[in-house]
């Protein structure tokens, strides 16, 4: 690894901005990593976390259970203050009843893996049974048009592209069938809607995930099937075995009810109006335990707190953990805090998201200009023992991406993306699924950063 | 992800030895990568191997499916020629009975998950009882002395280092225990040694692999002990409620008997005596299915040529894929490759493996001299759209390190490591255990550089 270190450095000769890299910043780096890694509490709060509230969904039960959860880890962490600042979310309900059944040939009924998605409305108790046609694509819908489509369920079997190396560039590619697809489908007068999972593999886990619906168009049901069933029922159809699709669920959009974001702050002993935020997100889908979406994050922005507090270091900017609310159907929780930030008088100088699943950290995306991305990437070689090496200028998180509009440098972490979508949103996002040391270092990566901005500003 | 691209091409055009990065290049291991990615085989042969012919220790009758399966596959992955490379091999077995109780205050026993350290003795049907005495290194061993250590089973605990970032490096760290232990305490006048599994995790699975006896002390059975109940036995033994430990196994070593390395070749078009070796290792430990240890490094050596063949890629120079048996207890394969290759009048240019897991990579290491460096790593822009960005020279695969005596280049591919020790050599080394998308992401990068070093040679 020396050699590659010795590259690095060499490059950084020839770079404009060259930042100090102090060995004592290496060496607080290297204790703040040797700490995570004996004496760390991201893996026990994560299996805490999902174990005793698990499916913390906006307004639920556990959601509220969460907050005392994380309110009590940021308090053992060592956290100067903690508090709650209030949002109100919405509250959907899945209810108890999800099925679909395809009525095949001399009525013989073969059911189908499905949940509903989030956000959207039931069938009613009775269920609803229609005929189904698949298409591939929204222009494949289009050109069937309302005369093909009136009456009939939408089975839309787009499946995410193997050939994106980065899975999340996937998703965004084949997310729009998911958001947008009933209403998509409602404009030609289907009645309802199946999607084939978004998923990069094949697996028996229906995906859930929102669906929004234009308002000016009836709001049809809508649930996602496995992949492997898409497959099973796309073959089906090619057979013309299938006479109708019956589904049914009962789940229901209730009105808003109010929760919050949960903070943690370690006070700047020089500037602390300057505000450093590191979060992820508290809520999560309900079929599962939400380990990787956003469990993981969560523990670890709660880490960093913990280990710079564990090592008596103090930060000379603000800095603040902070477990979002409502992320996964609404980000209200992202809106209350940029809103506060935009009001308070402080200065927002960074914040980073860790909602990409708890694996090996490859990098970090950074939304900022090209002067402030040098600044930082000057930094590159004290992350490179921790194996990260992929600095790029893209997207936030989605509950820290709203205080650009404060003029913060907002970002997030990435990790390895291979496995995320084999249990993204699904029933089998449990504690297992996350492995301690990939979790750690993705712990290690985020404190290094948010000490180095903490030390140094941006 | 452009950003990162236009960094590394700008550090280029300061590097003394710059590569033409043909945008021909660029485009055939996308072709490449598309391929694998959609068309691959790599992820249902591997399926195949495991499940068809797991625990295909040397010798064994699954290693003899497994060489008719690699064999069989070579054949359809469209090899020009398939062939056999005879090798001795040792042939040790486990056998049946492998246990080990704790004998506490009232004589209750207290079973342990163990199991033999490979090329280990047996106890014989008796089994062997005795105190146990726990110590955290070879000092304190060397400390105790015969004194304290004779007639005693010794249970060496020590864990693997969890600060170091590669875990890798904690097992070169550790290792010495599982491969000297029995005959450093032998020495002392122990009867036996129990060994903390070497496992970066806390889990209930024995970790084996070999051990190495000095045949000038004697030879005294070993067993390996899963984490868990290291920590169980260390804490019963802190509070001195241990009176012996029983161990019972009755594995041998049986003599060497003949066994073979599987070759595909593609022949090169303009240097055919030019050899370009790839390759993983086909006999695994005999607990599991030997998935990411190292059938995924076997598929994805088949996949190099497969992926080649099926875009019409005849190579300058020729590839083999080699599947070596016995790298787990004698590395015969490796020695009997390497042999060949001193005799046989070609010119051996680059040899790589893979036989660190089947994990997303994250780069290559590579035994040569610093001009050999250079010239391979000015290809480094054209990896890391497929996550690659670690070269480092050092060391290379079992197996083909001793090609490094007829001067060629070699290597290893390195995935990233942080899950490999949960598996390694124990009973959930499944096929489950591997990622699809993992798995291929790792024979993108090998077909990609040996498809580089077969045109341009090195």
């Amino acid at each position: 690894m020396k050699i590659v270190l010795l590259f690095f450095s060499a490059c950084c000769l020839f770079h404009p901005v060259v930042r100090a890299q102090s060995a004592a910043d290496s060496i607080s780096i290297r204790n703040l990593a040797n700490n995570i890694l004996t004496e760390g509490k991201a893996y026990s709060n994560l299996k805490l976390l999902c174990k005793d509230a698990p499916a913390r969904l906006s307004g639920s039960p556990n959601a509220a259970k969460a907050v005392e959860l994380a309110r009590k880890m940021l308090q053992d962490a060592g956290a100067d203050t903690v508090y709650l600042q209030p949002c109100m979310v919405p509250h959907w309900v899945r209810g108890n009843a999800e099925e679909a059944d395809l009525v095949i040939a001399g009525g013989k009924r073969v059911s189908l893996n499905v949940c509903a998605l989030g956000n959207s409305m039931g069938t009613g108790p009775g269920g609803i049974s229609a005929p189904v046609i698949e298409v591939r694509s929204f222009g494949e819908l289009d050109q069937l048009g309302r005369k093909v489509i009136k009456g009939k369920i939408v089975f839309f079997n787009y499946p995410m592209k193997q050939t994106l190396i980065n899975t999340f560039e996937a998703y965004g590619d084949a997310v729009p069938y998911r958001v947008l697809g009933p209403s998509r489908a409602a404009k030609y007068g289907a009645v309802g809607i199946i999607l084939r999972s978004l998923s990069t593999s094949l697996n028996d886990f229906p995906h859930t995930g929102i669906t929004r619906y234009d308002t000016t168009l009836p709001k049809i049901p809508a649930l996602a099937v496995s992949t492997n069933d898409a497959e099973k029922l796309s073959n089906y159809l090619r057979l013309k075995m299938v006479s109708r699709l019956f589904m049914k669920d009962n789940c229901q959009m209730l009105g808003d009810v109010p929760s919050c974001n949960v903070i943690g702050e370690l006070r700047g002993t020089e500037h602390p109006d300057e505000i450093i935020t590191v979060g992820g997100h508290l809520d999560s889908w309900d079929l599962a335990e939400g380990a990787q979406d956003d469990g993981a994050g969560v523990v670890q922005s709660i880490e960093v707190i913990r280990a710079l507090k564990a090592l008596g270091i103090k930060p000379h900017r603000t800095i603040r953990a902070v477990c979002f609310m409502n992320e996964e159907n609404g980000a209200r929780g992202g809106a209350a805090y940029a809103d506060s930030a935009a009001s308070d008088g402080n200065q927002y100088l960074f914040a980073l998201e860790s909602d990409n699943g708890g694996f090996t950290p490859r990098g970090f995306s950074l939304q900022c200009g090209p002067a402030q991305f040098q600044e930082i990437t000057a930094w590159r070689t004290l992350f490179e023992p921790y194996g990260v090496y992929l600095w790029r200028r893209g997207g936030a998180g989605t509950d820290v991406e709203p205080l650009a509009r404060v003029k913060s440098v907002v970002g997030e972490l990435l990790p390895d993306s291979q496995r995320y979508f084999d249990f993204h949103h699904a029933g089998n996002d449990l504690f297992d699924a996350v492995n301690r040391r990939e979790l750690l270092l993705g712990a290690i990566n985020m404190t290094a950063l948010i000490y180095l901005v903490s030390t140094y500003g941006i």
